[in-house]
């Protein structure tokens, strides 16, 4: 290996080169060359890809469900700012585009997350929905026309580019090529064992789907750090609407056993995927006004389709209606005020974990419940799931190894971590939420503000891309302090967008967090990142 | 006085028997006889009122400008929840009616603010904006007709009451009565006196309006601690939105130079009303999209007298929307993005208290920054006060004593207080606002899950009624260390709603803040509630 790659020096984010599937270079030369360069936005999700134009989320589900998975004429490429209700045409598709938002805007997040790629802030993009056209200047593109987008320039080419895979993903994903037959392979291992080496930080993945882990282990992943649940209830939103339209616990439990087999199917895949590695499952999170629809015409399709009246639909979206969903019914609340949601997830977990251990594959779950204030939430919380893990031992005769802990993303959670350590036997920061409310700035609307503050030097550096020592890392340095004064084995992790950023990792190695969790293709720069920041510490120690 | 209110431990709530202005009792018993109590709601707002039906703003604000205020005939009960643009209407009524809602709503804590009697969650009630009724069952009110509401008891009456003034009232606001003339006032003065005699925290008050202010310091306010400026930009609304649609800096001075007489004449008003007293001005706060029509209709009026295109503002509005406003483009954020509007709103502060000063009447501006999480945003806010005070001062000849403080109302500010204290000479803990981002808990949409929380046991007290000792206060006590810590003389107090819990006020007693500010007519409570704070503790210093 060359000093340029020194892996106790070079520059994590310098990874990329090994796990980027790129354009061919002569293809893409050839393409600016015949004027088929379109626009340049900004790439906040990596990868490039090529795919048919779609406008709808619908749109782009159908025509790859048409060509089936897998089928490169059934590649899509979706054009439109991202809502939540829009998650099935997002996973069908292989990249997102957009003319408006940033790096921190919910389309950014999200197809990080899902490993899409992704440019928002495309500015010179016009896009007509009614058309079904994009245009930049006089050049127009219909729905169905292919176009290319590189995530790593933020280039928008029209028509279709060939891709090179790179030998690194060749070797550990796709398995087309041996380790012996690639010497950038090799480059890229050396660095990751160097890394290995030294990191006393453990490094998860978050990963929402079996594959997404599958991916994540095979970068090096020793387990997943959050697993949201979220897409188990859009899969299926027939049973989520009808849970949440019923009147009666027995309604709402009658609604969730439709979702129990699904559910259960997917935690064992899951559990399959990561091979006896640590898995922290959140139960449910959003408010649940996301998963009914806000327009009139949506709500009356709902309305037919569960045989009420559209007034029904529209009434309960009135009273689920929040001014600012970040800070309303969500989290740990909902399975509060529905103990039954939580109840049907966790028999799912324990089910398929029983399950997949009869197979022969150890599984570790870790139940974590989200978005805690008090101590008492946890307890309440934590006793269904050890009741329902009692009923499922006794059902299968199985008995799972598992955890009970905390996702820690609210300041008055730190200030109280002594008292959730009492019931909490892991914590997990999620930086984002936390960052969110300890800074009182919400993630999709700082856009109008924070540009400025970084220019006019309020700011150094975006606290959604690195974490904010001073006052979010205050929070976190307290809450272990106090968590582990508690009970001193509390195992403690942070994820969110942070988890894979150089700087952060650095801060959660010097405060004696055990691990970080990234997004699975940020896995490596998460392990060399680790690897330097003990490194570093330790030359530090043993310097002058 | 007798031992029933021996002043040491009556509860400070029971003050409010002598400042309940109340039905006759005679008449309201022949009302209940003659079938006329509709129904009965919650009372969230204190005293009682009739006056004529109005379903929208701004029909309420049009019937009163067309009787002259004071005008019994004018007096009108608004009967809808409120929103930031109702705002003169509000002004305009003397009582609020809502079918929903509850004693944390918006349309209750602004009821409260300004001295509204309010009645929410009337849940009986059917309101019917096309056909301009309100009925209960069979009974049918129309627009117009006359209405009586009592914030004490919650009770709603069809028709028109007597209602009786207390003698503290008349003896203290209306001057209607000497004291000498009356014995319940001479007993309210005796428990006032004792309540002085023992009292270590000083009581302000929250008052936007002058008259506000003229109650409190008749209640023996010592300042005001809480001056919201927003309503001075909501009255001159034309102004305001050619600011918010301006293109460059001197299109928005332009457009501010136009407020600037109006608020200076406003402060002037409010520096006369409290004669010497400190009064702590919060510089803009809300979001800017609540000065904007969000319907189609309301733009298109607005567009018109613009005279620009409908699209313009439709553009503008989506520019500035928000998922979270509450975490979003609002407090000091918007003086640091648009300083001219910092610097306007410190030149109207300063011309009015030059000139109140030549007037013989000292004046003591505070000037308060809110929404505060970095110490640079206060420099740079503070920078603007202290270049427009000099101005001022230069071109006035006359020097004014003044502060420059922070609202502290984000977890980040409580966890570097001491770096924001270099530049602030007082702290405010706007403690709702922190009760919000502490527990991550919108105030407007915790309904939906903090009944079933209090009832099991979750929580044992409303959060934003009675301060959160172990998470909200945790942060508070941080700040206070932390803040004197770097400036042993920081003047340290709380506003919002928790000013005049007398639990809140005995924690504010107890980590030594220098005052409280309370609603104006709950400056008595919280007078006493002062007093036996430090009665009691004297006692338990003393004690065995």
């Amino acid at each position: 290996m060359d000093e340029i790659l020194s892996p106790s020096c070079m520059s994590p984010e310098d990874l990329r080169q090994f796990l980027q599937p790129g354009f061919d270079p002569e293809a893409k030369r050839r393409a600016v060359n015949e004027g088929r360069l379109l626009a340049k936005g900004l790439p906040v999700s990596p990868g490039v890809t090529s795919g048919r134009i779609k406008l709808h989320a619908d749109d782009a589900e159908a025509w790859v469900h048409r060509y089936g998975k897998g089928n490169p004429e059934g590649r899509v490429i979706l054009v439109r700012e991202i809502k939540p209700e829009d998650i099935r045409g997002i996973m069908a598709a292989t990249g997102i585009l957009t003319a408006t938002g940033d790096a921190s805007s919910h389309t950014a997040l999200v197809s990080q997350q899902l490993g899409k790629v992704c440019i928002v802030g495309c500015n010179v993009l016009n896009t007509d929905y009614a058309k079904g056209t994009i245009s930049v200047e006089e050049k127009v593109l219909k729905e169905g026309d292919w176009l290319s987008i590189d995530g790593y320039s933020g280039e928008v080419f029209a028509g279709q580019l060939p891709i090179r895979t790179p030998d690194v993903i060749d070797v550990l994903l796709a398995k087309s090529m041996r380790p012996e037959q690639s010497i950038v392979y090799q480059q890229f291992a050396e660095i990751m064992s160097w890394a290995d080496s030294h990191r006393k930080l453990r490094v998860r993945a978050n990963a929402d789907l079996p594959r997404q882990a599958e991916a994540a282990i095979a970068f090096g992943a020793e387990g997943i750090g959050l697993c949201r649940t979220e897409h188990m209830f859009f899969d299926h939103i027939e049973p989520m609407r009808e849970m949440i339209l019923a009147r009666t616990p027995e309604q709402r439990r009658q609604a969730l056993l439709q979702l129990l087999p699904y559910q259960k199917a997917q935690f064992a895949e899951m559990f399959r995927a990561v091979q006896g590695r640590p898995v922290a499952i959140r139960t449910l999170d959003p408010p649940l006004h996301e998963f009914l629809p806000h327009d009139a015409e949506g709500q009356r399709e709902v309305a037919a389709k569960m045989g009420v009246e559209p007034e029904v639909i529209a009434e309960c979206v009135k009273a689920l209606y929040e001014f600012n969903p970040m800070l309303g019914f969500r989290g740990c609340r909902l399975g509060i005020v529905y103990p039954e949601i939580t109840a049907m997830q966790c028999r799912a977990i324990f089910e398929a974990a029983s399950k997949v251990h009869r197979e022969g594959t150890p599984v570790e779950p870790e139940i974590m419940i989200p978005m805690m204030s008090w101590p008492a939430e946890l307890r309440a919380q934590a006793r269904i799931v050890h009741e329902t893990a009692q009923d499922v031992f006794q059902e299968t005769g199985v008995v799972i190894r598992y955890l009970v802990g905390a996702m820690i993303e609210l300041p008055r959670a730190c200030l109280v971590a002594d008292k959730i350590a009492q019931e909490a036997q892991f914590f997990t920061f999620s930086t984002n939420d936390l960052t969110q409310t300890c800074l009182g700035m919400s993630r999709d609307d700082y856009g109008n503000f924070i540009r400025h503050y970084t220019q006019h030097g309020i700011l150094s550096r975006d606290p959604f891309q690195t974490i904010d020592q001073d006052g979010v890392g205050a929070l976190i340095r307290l809450a272990v302090e106090r968590g582990r004064a508690m009970r001193p084995d509390l195992k403690i992790g942070i994820c969110g967008e942070h988890g894979s950023d150089p700087d952060t990792i650095r801060f959660c190695h010097d405060i004696g967090l055990d691990y970080v969790s990234a997004a699975p293709f940020r896995v490596p720069t998460a392990r060399l990142a680790a690897g330097q920041a003990a490194f570093h510490t330790k030359g530090v120690a043993s310097g002058a």
